[in-house]
């Protein structure tokens, strides 16, 4: 999420807020307590000195978060301090000793060239067990059903403008989606259709007046078929939006500062549904063909929706921002004259005069990965971002930002996968020096070198994936075989295994 | 547009509104004085009788505007009356004598089976001249400019509630095009990128102060690229914007009832724009491969921008309706129950107690061809419906309606096209009961039995589509040969071949 932030920091470190202190636990039940995130910190700051603090009962709260990473790694004090090291940039993934992550999933991460202090990005990787809510029907639960669900889950968690909000999705999405699931338990494992309503919760009101019932007849004579697989999308979704108010109500006390971009994996009752908010990426490698499975959410991706939302509701522009985009800053001396613009409704550009309120900055504005929202952020979803202000002023951005995700499914019974058949997830450190065939080749080579049934082919396949981002030191950089520079930034990756030693039949 | 618009018609009729009378001239330059568009009618009252008046110098400016058929058809009184015939139903196409349309493209349309009083679909093909405006740079014209431009164009306009906006359009919106497109004439045949900034028009102000100037410093130091196709797209999108706006303006004066999808085709300098706005459809058919050219703007793809809307501006709701979307009615005994629903934010499903604004009607309801906005209208995307109010309410429908078409773009220079490569353009009569592998069947099946320099072969295949989709009269109904119910919509079918007699080059 390197550069995907601008000024932002500024603001949020000036806003003062309390000095860390231990977090109360979350709303959430069952949920563990954590450790607590960073404190504000400035993304550029020089890196942590080795050994400051990073064993695992931290000396302090700064230091204890600002060395968190994934659990699965099982870092050592020492390994922990590699981790952290920018000058080296040693590719981390889980000991190949011990247990396995589930599926034998491959993982690998590094920290990015120095550009912010600690390593943004989080990862989590568990398998989740759903004990349904009593019966949703009322009545008491019958023998056969009620037996709760298993879901496994990836989630890579871009962080940025500090760490606080990827760790705290790191460690709590995943339960916000089993809170979602809860009351679905019994209905997943029923053949029958969803039903469509419910008897009252305890304490609810029973039937009321219908005095605010509106005249027009009913359009539709039959009922709308509801999917099992759309009331997983629905929980999916839900959850994300409970995990980002989670974050507004907790941001002053637990100090969750910054952003995060999410990119999540569910696997449940055979299929797959990857969740993507941001500009991390998920494809699917399978038998050499490339299908991609999320979309980036970026200020280009975006455009019309936020210029939209700038035109309706022009006080989130505070009289600073145009929702019009021009192909560059529009000039004083340019009124009167005529320049290209689009506008919420056009993906064309066309002439107009400019006004004097063209003269204000561009809501959108930049290209690739320099494009931004308010001239501030790169990203247009994700969680967290409560305090995000534009540079120089008190305008708010996160009401132009999203927390929804756009959730794929993908039915791996359709299929009869090959161990050389995964799911690659990485955050935009990968993608942005490599393509989705780059991938594929790396697929083919790294997994060609190994037995099928040797579980460590698929981290062998991450690590390979994050140091050809990251290339090698060399000629004042990070630079790739080609010569190209590498990714500086924060660089995580998932592979999946669609079959193979890691069934999960 | 069968069944597309629910309960309007009462609304425009009880609108009152002058009598008809003669239009005044359009806003446009060179508009020619066109018949008047028919004045308010319920879209299921009895067919005409035949020889109710349907010669070409019109009794009555009712009658005129009610008989109005593309004049490309050049029908005679008879073929008036027979293309006014719900009974018959005959197709009607271009003679065969006399001047071809260009291209040789192809066209056939049918009446409706009864369903309303005429024909609401329309149709034009023009070959339009684009004049250049005095040089954009301000300077004397270079002799090697300015030579002008042309464009080929064809549009189907499929009606609703009434006639006129259809009629209308057909007449005028490739005016507006022109018009769009006469600031771009130099400009299109520079081969170097559009300047993004023109000098002022006279008699516009000059540099000004920039107080208003904010202070972020720009975050993009280039500038963005602008092509020579985004200028055209964006000339149609606002074209399509001024003919609505030009609809709005004259409504009351010239009777422009109802509203109308519009799906156009511009070709120009190498390039096949398909505008769509509505539920036509267009595919072009190439080597038997399908390449779908538009996409279909109804309740059910466009739910969440209305969704979003209804939420964003809630007064636009009236208090009558709810911007949630259930799956079906729900019930004033369902209060505090909990019942399955979406917001704009969500494609999954979820549960959420009932509560008493929930028992407003919802914004968007209804599955397939029977999805409405409002519970009134069955397409979202259009020209006029300015009008248009829900039943029993003064509520208006059209904020949620755009006027915007998508353009998708098609370069005929990047491949060899062959005389069966064609484009299909048909309203939603055509494709109800039509898949699109049934087209490419059926454009390979007629084709081939004409040699390919046969110019009549695209009417025929026109005529074998519009044919396929209404079917014949058997067992009271019209059907098709696999005893299923044809279409009894108005159907309307252009065939643009992309290549061969027609060749443009």
């Amino acid at each position: 999420m390197l550069n995907r932030v601008r000024s932002a920091v500024a603001h949020l470190v000036s806003s003062g807020g309390a000095p860390p202190s231990r977090p109360k636990s979350p709303d959430l039940p069952n949920a563990t307590s954590a450790p607590p995130a960073a404190p504000p910190q400035a993304p550029r700051s020089p890196p942590a000195r080795a050994g400051s603090g990073g064993a695992a009962p931290a000396r302090t709260v700064e230091a204890r978060a600002s060395f968190s990473r994934p659990t699965f790694l099982q870092l050592s004090p020492g390994g922990l301090r590699r981790a952290d090291d920018h000058a080296g940039r040693a590719v981390q993934s889980p000991p190949d000793t011990g247990r396995r992550l589930p599926w034998s999933t491959g993982y690998a991460e590094v920290i990015n060239a120095g550009k912010s202090r600690h390593n943004e990005d989080q990862a989590c990787c568990e398998v989740v067990y759903v004990e349904g809510r009593r019966s949703v029907s009322g009545a008491p639960r019958e023998p056969s059903r009620g037996q709760g669900l298993c879901f496994y889950y990836w989630g890579l968690f871009d962080g940025h403008a500090g760490g606080g909000a990827a760790e705290m999705a790191s460690r709590l999405l995943h339960r916000h989606i089993r809170e979602q699931l809860k009351d679905l338990v019994e209905i997943l494992q029923d053949p029958l259709p969803p039903p469509l309503c419910l008897p009252s919760t305890p304490g609810a009101p029973g039937s009321s007046d219908s005095s605010q019932l509106v005249g027009p007849q009913s359009c539709w004579s039959s009922q709308k078929e509801v999917t099992h697989e759309s009331l997983v999308v629905g929980a999916i979704e839900n959850a994300f939006q409970l995990m980002d108010e989670q974050m507004a109500r907790e941001r002053r006390g637990h100090q969750v500062e910054g952003g995060c971009c999410a990119l999540v994996v569910v696997y449940l009752l055979g299929k797959v549904y990857v969740a993507n908010a941001g500009d991390s990426r998920a494809i699917i490698v399978r038998n050499g063909e490339i299908i991609p499975m999320s979309r980036e959410f970026t200020p280009e991706t975006e455009r019309q929706r936020l210029q939209l939302l700038g035109f309706l509701k022009p006080e989130l522009l505070g009289g600073e921002f145009t929702h019009l985009e021009f192909p560059r800053r529009v000039q004083p001396k340019e009124l009167g004259q005529r320049m290209l613009y689009r506008d919420q409704n056009m993906t064309g550009w066309a002439y107009k005069k400019i006004e004097l309120e063209d003269l204000r900055f561009p809501l959108v504005c930049g290209e690739g990965k320099k494009a931004r929202v308010m001239a501030t952020i790169g990203v247009t979803r994700g969680l967290g971002d409560h305090n995000l202000r534009v540079c120089s002023s008190t305008l708010p951005i996160k009401p132009f930002l999203s927390c929804f995700p756009e959730v794929r499914v993908y039915d791996l019974t359709q299929y009869e996968h090959c161990p050389d058949d995964v799911l690659v997830l990485g955050t935009d450190g990968l993608w942005d020096v490599t393509s989705d065939c780059e991938v594929a080749a790396t697929v083919d080579r790294v997994l060609s070198a190994y037995e099928p049934n040797d579980p460590s082919r698929y981290t062998a396949l991450a690590q390979a994936l994050v140091l050809g981002a990251r290339g090698t030191p060399r000629d004042r950089g990070w630079r790739l075989p080609n010569n190209k520079l590498g990714s500086g930034d924060d660089i995580s990756v998932f592979v999946i295994p669609l079959g193979g030693p890691g069934s999960y039949s």
